[in-house]
């Protein structure tokens, strides 16, 4: 049994650890803490955890998250940062799913989270967790900055077309118009995310420029082996899980037989979470509710030069806490998929 | 021309106002205020209102109250109470949608609302703000309190059973089962209304005791003219406006020949803004969005001795902003519908 | 491995079944029928099952259900009643999710389901599906009527109060006043659940009298050994998933000193799938979501004689599917949680 | 007074037709028909209308829809087509909310709506009912194909960036990336817009070919008096009025230095119901919920070579009746504005 330590357990990352550890069956959570809540049993936080999950958070202070295997942040950008080391010279794992891990240039990272980074030395170190792209990496890792909620859909739908270096699509004109539910924006107490507010509605977010954009940019670059360009819309839609991301790229002339179709069922083929949908479909988020999954679907209308590609997953799961227990599970040589085989909650 | 002003505009009641008064006619918004926000036109917060508003908050203090003819109170409790006495001394009249001027008994006031209430002699002028009840006073009127958006609904739903004295109903064991849209809850950040929250959920709160409870006994009592015991269990559902009321009362045994769908139609045939809707149906709160209007059905399964009584408002319309300006033509001899003659926005 | 037929996949709690059985461990399903789809995988229709579930529907003719160990009947009303005679006959165990083998007597029956009953030996036979009061008579049983939505949650939470003919409340003045997510109208294409009819709007239906009406009281006097009566008030709220039952009852007055609160953590106390809360929570529709569990409080206001009971449950999974699978574990001898353990998905 | 006709009056467009023709002041409401339920007081359907619309439903044939000086038809396509000649031969203006006078290649609309259209002289002579388009033709015209909900606001979109010829962006490789509310897809009973599936839920449909598209392609041709390719990918989401359009144009290397925000608000700096944002802002669907307005925002990130442009229209308003009633006050010489002064429903 893996000891496995959450470092901020009170936002919708860590309740869904928690709801995936609890039934993991080779992982315990032997430490959730929370500074604010010390003593107060997870469970009375969450509800949806009484009878499942009988910890009680504890103070980062007193936890002993050394005598841990692996550390999870779910905390606020910044957090994992101060740390990390500390844990990873005890020889803990360290699993990030906030930012501080994420971005390779540390002027990047200070540019779009506004702080200083602190730790360049294991920002060189660390791995990107996005197991399709990293998954050799990540086995071998001992410190994970998670892909984004964002940019794992990004990065998984484009992935085909630009692996290896390929010269299929223009990589300098990439857009993602991408829809998130609200849940991505975490559980922060804020008006533009109350119900009154971002029901029934919906709107574009950080056109100007998104902290996920960079990230996206430099996964890509690093897929293709050559410079990508994207441009990255958000939009917050009235849903509480699920991401949409509508790509669309550009096919060289060179590239035009293409069977688009079967480059991604063969890319995806041995994925164990990358469901390449038939010819024709349009996936939709709740059809991955829930679940660790990403579904896929390309199009290209009138077999013109544009390509479509849809891709959905649920921002908790697969674009959040499912991807890093998958990490997890890479790290420790567990079956990929243990705690993971969840079906979708539909409707 | 009415010269108005709000003081708190930045709240949902507050919008709701210059969506109102904007059209009204007879009124002209004078002044909004908002210490935190003085300066910037009330559009650029609400740019629903872009095109049809276009005054700017300003700050209480240099605020041009006391030339207004009459101030709305769009605030939090205790707001008004601090101001109300400066105002009406100038000449100003006030209507105050929060909860100052309610409760008669400054003990009550106290324990619900946590703070000592100071200036009980103008709590004694204070009219309670709910026409259908209180038509006449309200005419005179330089105080109002306004009614409570839950015991609006409430009240209206029981006055035909209740009022000069009548013995219809078992007055001590009455129950109103509400639920409630997530606005009812205010445009304040917290975590409980986000829509990660309260979307898709549904639950009851405030059981114990809810402050509307107080309200709603000292208001059915009055128009009773007898103490009138009731329990209150609100819910919050997952809609943006709306009250729905489910009341019920049992029938006395002397009172079980009685014709209550005529009762409840005689009760409120002159009332511009209550609609006793035809026996058997079942109002929904989508039908009033947006609308002064507040829709009743009186049911009694199977002739039995139990009456069970549907209300539907839009709790800021109706149930708040609505009314209150219904309150303001009738203190300044307008027509009462004057700026009301919304037609409900379905779908 | 329990050999599993599904007769009506189409629906939601017969995708719901599929989610469920698809993770059992100790079921297979070996048809799912649909006359209409046959031919089509499962997930053809339902994209959640892709990966999870690779069956095919099948026609009710060809479809092998004699071979089964139980058919569950996912089905409109009707259907069991003409199919379970030859089933039960091949030694096939039958559980109807409708409501065929609910009424057990034909009249009432007739009454509300505008049809006749066509086996009033088997309705003899039948026992009725709700295993915290039934359990034993189902583990021997070879048909089962399983309780309806409303009626697991309604008799689950007044069960304490009058199981083994307790004298603690007024037995002829129940109130239940429910809410439900719109799923619980099936998927059927009708214009009164259409998102946009259904969406962001409240409202009570069925007042008059509603199917479920019987069946509750129908229960409650069998749980308590003499007459009950009950007034039901449904009511439509836009979620998609869940129900909360607000009940109302009168404490006689020689019972004013019982501790309700340990009345009904007594009676729950072996139950795997009901939650007693602590004193004064109030539960969470959504702190059941895509799980088995009923969550319950009790509420007494002021220490008065009104007894506030409050109980959510998933109408697709205690109230319709995950009880059946409850039930068919007890009918086949396995643990009564196998299958069940999922912990509900929050937010 | 303008005696108006509306031929099906049961659906949304219809419904909100009645919303907005009966505060109008200037029209009245001589005929709404419906086959199915003619005889049924409208407000008998639909609940919000009580007391603010006191007509009925007529059979078409008893209709004196030839005494009416406009006639409205909100039916399903292919109506219109078979009713405007007799009524444009008795002298009577008719506006099609349908697709019947959209398209102006008779085979196109044969491609499209599968059905031979059969007064292809008066699809030559109809003016499509885009008013920030078509003012003048409109003005003069007797029979109006109104532009469809999606293609309002596309073209509204790309107008300032083609109209005249201008050369600033490609025109071949135009992406309109649209989001729409579930009212938009009418008030049917189908399984798709259940609530319990399009709740909670996100996806892309028609992706390989959607009626919009030539529509858009004609439309914005005609503005730019030049061929115009554009992909057009529609979403669902879950929110029910509202559109929100997402416009991707490659900005030309000669036109680099262009102003757009200037170009933009110079375009539509006369029009009533365009309101272009600051330059910075995001739209929002619901600010204009329940009114005629379309907000536009334009964007370039980075000062790049991608413009963005945003725009929101209610898809019942503006992208269907409010912009018919708009073309009905043209057609007549009345106000532009008249019945259209509505302030936008937020929360």
């Amino acid at each position: 049994m893996i000891n496995v330590g959450i470092v901020g357990g009170t936002g919708y990352t860590g309740v869904e650890l928690l709801r995936l550890l609890s039934r993991h069956g080779g992982a315990r959570i032997k430490a959730v803490t929370s500074r604010k809540e010390a003593g107060m049993p997870v469970a009375d936080m969450f509800p949806s955890l009484r009878g499942c999950v009988d910890v009680a958070f504890s103070s980062p202070d007193d936890s002993d998250l050394k005598q841990c295997d692996v550390v999870f942040f779910a905390t606020p950008h910044g957090v994992a940062m101060a740390q990390a080391r500390e844990l990873l010279e005890a020889g803990v794992k360290v699993i990030d799913l906030a930012a501080d891990f994420r971005l390779k240039d540390p002027e990047e990272f200070q540019k779009w989270y506004a702080m200083a980074h602190t730790c360049t030395d294991l920002l060189a170190e660390a791995v990107y967790g996005l197991p399709e792209v990293n998954r050799e990496a990540i086995r071998k890792a001992r410190l994970i900055g998670m892909a984004g909620c964002y940019p794992t859909s990004v990065q998984l739908g484009f992935k085909p077309l630009l692996d290896g270096g390929k010269k299929l699509i223009d990589t300098q004109t990439l857009i993602a118009d991408c829809k998130s539910g609200v849940s991505g924006a975490g559980r922060k107490a804020e008006v533009g995310t109350l119900f009154a507010e971002a029901g029934d509605n919906f709107k574009a977010y950080g056109v100007k420029g998104h902290r996920h954009s960079p990230e996206m940019i430099q996964g890509l670059t690093a897929i293709h082996g050559a410079p990508v360009n994207l441009t990255f819309v958000p939009h917050l839609t009235p849903l509480i899980r699920g991401i949409h991301s509508t790509l669309y790229a550009r096919i060289l002339p060179e590239a035009r037989d293409t069977d688009f179709q079967k480059l991604f069922e063969d890319c995806f083929a041995n994925e164990p979470f990358v469901d390449v949908m038939p010819a024709g479909a349009t996936p939709e988020t709740r059809s991955v509710r829930g679940s660790n999954y990403a579904r896929i679907a390309v199009h290209r209308p009138g077999n013109g030069d544009l390509l479509i590609i849809l891709v959905v997953e649920d921002n908790l799961v697969k674009g959040a806490s499912g991807q890093a227990v998958q990490v997890m599970n890479l790290m420790f040589g567990l079956p990929e998929q243990q705690g993971l085989d969840i079906v979708p909650l539909l409707p």
